[in-house]
């Protein structure tokens, strides 16, 4: 074998599953280039289908691709929850909304895993060179303790191997560790089409095969699942256990006269057990049932004996707890089994070089629909992280706060998780007295409740160097590099409804320009920018109009952080975009009545249309209502939003300096 | 030469501009292939921009692309009117609305020809193998008069000439008979990265160079512009005259204080003229602007001297128009300039085996952004007319009605623009007693009927055999083929909203099944189907649930027009879908309370769970109120939809035998 050729990269991240690809995908946004590998030769088509989560949608769109997930997949808008009744028979006790009414504009889905990786491949393809290196898989990992902190540095030193594409293809019929694959189910797919690309590129890869090579990287992530040889690497160790609970999983055209098929369902059987219904696309419908008898046949040890389970035993246990309806089938996609473990890891990182996200840190069981959400969310959490170090512009310290922020998500997850699967796999009670049995009403509260968790909206991440959390929440004094300057805290009640550490919610807004009614959060993609928010309220007073003016003149200053911190020759919005949302009538207003750094001026293209919005009346989509429905004080203030569109910041509108002291907690001076 | 070969093709479409291209894309979603021939070696990357109508818009996602188009476009929302104050500077006086509130769940947008031309492309290549085939004249057309009522000849003759790529490349710099381009505007196009397979294509084409084919047709489109060469093989004329107005066109980037600068404005300056601003995508506006001084240099002849227009010229007549405000710029995309000619030709079709659509059969003045409109809309009335007959399900004579239907929408259309054209060339006048002035009134109150028209929703197609209209509009007897038959009459008093003859309008509803909401639009795509409405009203009052079971039940039987229309051995919804809305609360009933035929059971997929729609409260969009606003009666009614989604006939609930009737005036009963 030669000798293994040597390079630098950026980022280097390992399994290009969701986890990875939105790493990959978030860094190319912010136009960090990143390496991404993966062991398998191809794409894995097997039957892993996942809820998208609401918040999960927003920030695919974010990323440019939310409307292509929303139009393919099939949208979940009702739980039915069916109970026995006082004859034990099953009928249909509650509807509840899938996702609750107002939190996103979004709401929940479900789609084939592969189509979500086809977009971040696509969006990939389309805004950078990185494409997914298959059949490479990595052989030893080094970390330059020495060199952590020299934030140019390249401390982190990987060997990888290029399989041939026998090593790299996986079996087709042993898709899991704890699944079994229908022969013909898993190539039945509708990606065909989208992977000529991929050929050519494994084709490409091929001439590598059997090579070495030996990547020095800034940084390092373990996006390589349940079995992640990253984190073995750097000696993490996931805590936690697996329940009692078998569960079988059927993918299946259902033929049946059940008449909720179509909608999200959760069935307790008198005695038969529980089932979970999730209709997919294309008329598919999966099926969690939870197998008693199977159950039984384990009771000696503490693993079930997989061989006695097959898609006639589970559905033969569906059966019974559809009866008296009716349900069979003659297409069936796929299938599986599975016992609950929910497990969470020590740490997530090695000194802020290698970070560990997905379900190389965290593993529950699927039917909450979370894994893949959470998954992509730990990593959209990182990613403008790691690039506002790489790129210079901020601090290392900030990189601490991905295991604070995520950690809390995993083990949030893991709590409702284990309340969840423990209200779903218990027999109902067949009255008060039912000591043993469930509370159809407490399972019903805990669905509610537990919907607003799972929706990914909730997320609220603790005070930080950059989460200025508002006083009384118990904002600590952190160490301040640039000395002396105040620590900044949060005035929640100028608005109450921008939650501080939450993603920013939205509303319509209106482009002061043009009248075109936006979402607020299309304004707010996601690449790598923080945005500056000046709510000043109804201009056409003129004390607002000047304290808006004051805004302006301090953002423009040498001081401030538009000068301090974004590189000298680069674009003014290139670090911070300010955005203005203002609460005069439309009409009487024009974006000559706001500050220049507000409409920034180009020799080339003139003004700057894009970022002066007013909260008004729409001619065909309404009033969104953006004061009233988030509390904005008539004061006005000032919202500071991170990258990933959650909320650092909210502060009063004649405070502005308060925006440069934040940002002085992290940012670096640039210089000409 | 060779001897030319000889094939046969259901249809051939002469031109690849968007009428051609509509024409090819409808026909491949009905199944029926097209070959479409241009003799232009590529598609023309020209300033072209048009108005995209909110109907126009529509059936962009009847047929699939919708969203592209809106996505991409720039969306016109308000339309700023200024006009001179007493002292005779201008200022905005009013602001309407671009689109009609209500009319339509799109509004008007702009967008590049280019790129509609690209969804068209790309569709065509998704359903269907149909390739433009480029650089492709045709040399002579025959029509054999003894065959044309022969539904299975092929009575059309066309010689096609394949040229070579110096003759089909058009020069760069004069891609219009009256425009003369910007060097190197023309090329800067965001559709490089789209073209491969276009390139492929080309040099396919190429290896046919200067060889000649034969080509045998049942039906020819010409869609091959104002100098219509198959316009002229037939014998049709255009008739109407060119005005006085001369206007040029600017395509800029505009660096201006003006403030209106991204809306759409009319400007009628004192004594200097006036401009139509249409802003558009990536930061263009463009400036349609009248050349007053240039008018008068023509005065001695009917057409200007074009050598005199050029850019700085338009320009200073634009700056003068402006003034005081400032208007330049630094990027110039395109210009040209025109005078207004409107026409329209004297028949549209030979024998009904010959179309003429597009500009090939009308032409007027750009500035109402009809153009391209109205021509996509011509071929898109035509195209599921010709597959009907083409595929042996209509009578021939249904063919009539295209001319019928679009030759009054031309003659409309050039009324309208010769009414606005001249409103809007016109001098303000200074007060009531200017008689030869405009009142600016008079041009407000045009310009907001006017979008009504523009919009292309009140389009009102007459009675005929495929439009039942009510008898008190003046329905007419009209022969009947079937022999005996009653002539079916409309009743339009059961649902005002939907009136016969125009598109069917659109609220949200909710599918039975799993709660989603569509826009009932949605639910209706261009494959050709038609669709029976069926109306129940509430199906909880036994009365209405009564007639419903009597609705299946004819429906179902062996005389229906589903029996004897549909070929048999076809699935049962291939020619006709027969949908239901209802009006009963939609948690009170499940799809197993409808008759059969609106839940066709398939041995392998279960049921039809697409075709139950329920008028309820939706969870996050609203209440559509489908009966309220379209004043359904409580006693329900049937509405039968052609596949452009005009309405045939609305009628009582009681009459299901009326449907069959009406199909029984034109469709072909099919056999075992």
């Amino acid at each position: 074998m030669a000798i293994p050729s040597e390079s630098k990269v950026d980022v280097l991240i390992i399994g290009a599953g969701p986890a990875g690809l939105m790493m990959a995908t978030a860094l190319a946004k912010c136009g960090v280039h990143a390496r991404i590998v993966d062991k398998r030769g191809t794409k894995v088509f097997n039957g892993q289908a996942d809820g998208l989560q609401c918040r999960t949608l927003e920030i695919f769109d974010s990323l440019g691709f939310g409307h292509r997930a929303w139009d393919e997949s099939n949208h979940l808008l009702e739980i039915c929850l069916w109970n026995p009744n006082d004859k034990g028979v099953i009928r249909r006790s509650d509807r509840i909304p899938d996702t609750i009414p107002g939190i996103s504009r979004f709401q929940e889905v479900v789609l084939h895993q592969g189509r979500i990786e086809r977009f971040f491949l696509d969006t990939l393809e389309d805004c950078s060179d990185v494409r997914v290196e298959r059949g490479v898989m990595p052989s030893s990992l080094e970390v330059d303790e020495s060199l952590v902190e020299d934030a140019d540095a390249y401390p982190v030193k990987v060997h990888l191997r290029h399989l041939t594409e026998e090593e790299a293809t996986p079996k087709q019929t042993a898709t899991s560790a704890n699944g079994t694959s229908v022969q013909d189910g898993l190539f039945r797919s509708n990606l065909a089409k989208d992977d000529t690309e991929e050929l050519i590129q494994k084709a490409r890869l091929n001439e590598k095969a059997n090579t070495e090579e030996i990547v020095h990287a800034k940084y390092l992530l373990g996006a390589d699942g349940a079995h992640s040889w990253t984190r073995k690497q750097i000696g993490v160790h996931l805590q936690g256990d697996s329940t009692d609970y078998i569960w079988g999983v059927l993918d299946i055209v259902p033929i049946t006269d059940f008449p909720d098929i179509r909608m999200r369902c959760a069935i307790h059987s008198a005695s038969c057990g529980s089932i979970m219904v999730i209709p997919r696309e294309n008329k598919l419908v999966r099926l969690y049932i939870q197998l008693t008898t199977t159950e039984k046949l384990s009771e000696e040890g503490g693993r079930a004996d997989r061989s006695k389970i097959n898609p006639q035993v589970i559905l033969e246990a569906a059966q019974r707890i559809f009866a008296p309806y009716k349900i069979g089938y003659r297409k069936l996609d796929w299938w599986t089994a599975y016992q609950i473990g929910q497990r969470v890891g020590t740490c997530f990182s090695k000194s802020e070089r290698v970070f560990l996200a997905g379900d190389a840190v965290h593993t529950h069981s699927p039917k909450a629909g979370q894994g893949m959400n959470v998954s992509m969310q730990d990593t959209f959490n990182l990613a403008w992280k790691v690039a506002s170090v790489v790129k210079g512009h901020a601090d290392r310290s900030i990189l601490k706060t991905y295991e604070a922020e995520r950690k809390k998500i995993a083990q949030d997850l893991i709590a409702f998780d284990r309340k969840f699967s423990r209200l779903f796999s218990g027999r109902p009670a067949k009255d008060v007295m039912d000591a043993e049995g469930i509370s159809m009403e407490e399972f019903k509260d805990a669905f509610q409740k537990g919907n607003l968790f799972a929706s990914g909206t909730a997320v609220d991440y603790e005070d930080s160097l950059i989460v200025a959390k508002p006083k009384d929440e118990g904002a600590v004094d952190s160490s301040d590099e640039s000395g002396g300057k105040r620590r900044v805290v949060s005035d929640q009640s100028l608005a109450p409804g921008i939650p501080v550490g939450q993603r920013m919610p939205s509303v319509k807004v209106l482009n002061q320009s043009d009248a075109r009614p936006w979402h607020f959060q299309e304004r707010l993609p996601s690449t790598g920018r923080w945005r500056v928010v000046v709510l000043p309220g109804d201009i056409t007073q003129p004390a607002q109009a000047a304290k808006l003016a004051e805004v302006g003149q301090a953002f423009d200053g040498e001081s401030s952080f538009l000068h301090r911190f974004t590189p000298p020759g680069r674009p003014k919005d290139d670090v911070f975009e300010v955005l203005a949302m203002h609460h005069a009538p439309r009409h009487s207003v024009t974006i000559f009545d706001f500050p220049q750094v507000f409409r920034n001026f180009s020799d080339t293209d003139g003004w700057d249309y894009s970022k002066i919005f007013a909260d008004d009346q729409s001619y065909h989509e309404g009033h969104g209502k953006f004061y009233e429905t988030f509390g904005v004080s008539p004061r006005g203030c000032i919202v500071i939003l991170r990258p990933d569109q959650h909320v650092s910041y909210v502060g009063p509108l004649d405070d502005p300096g308060a925006v440069t002291d934040f940002f002085s907690g992290f940012m670096k001076a640039q210089v000409a």
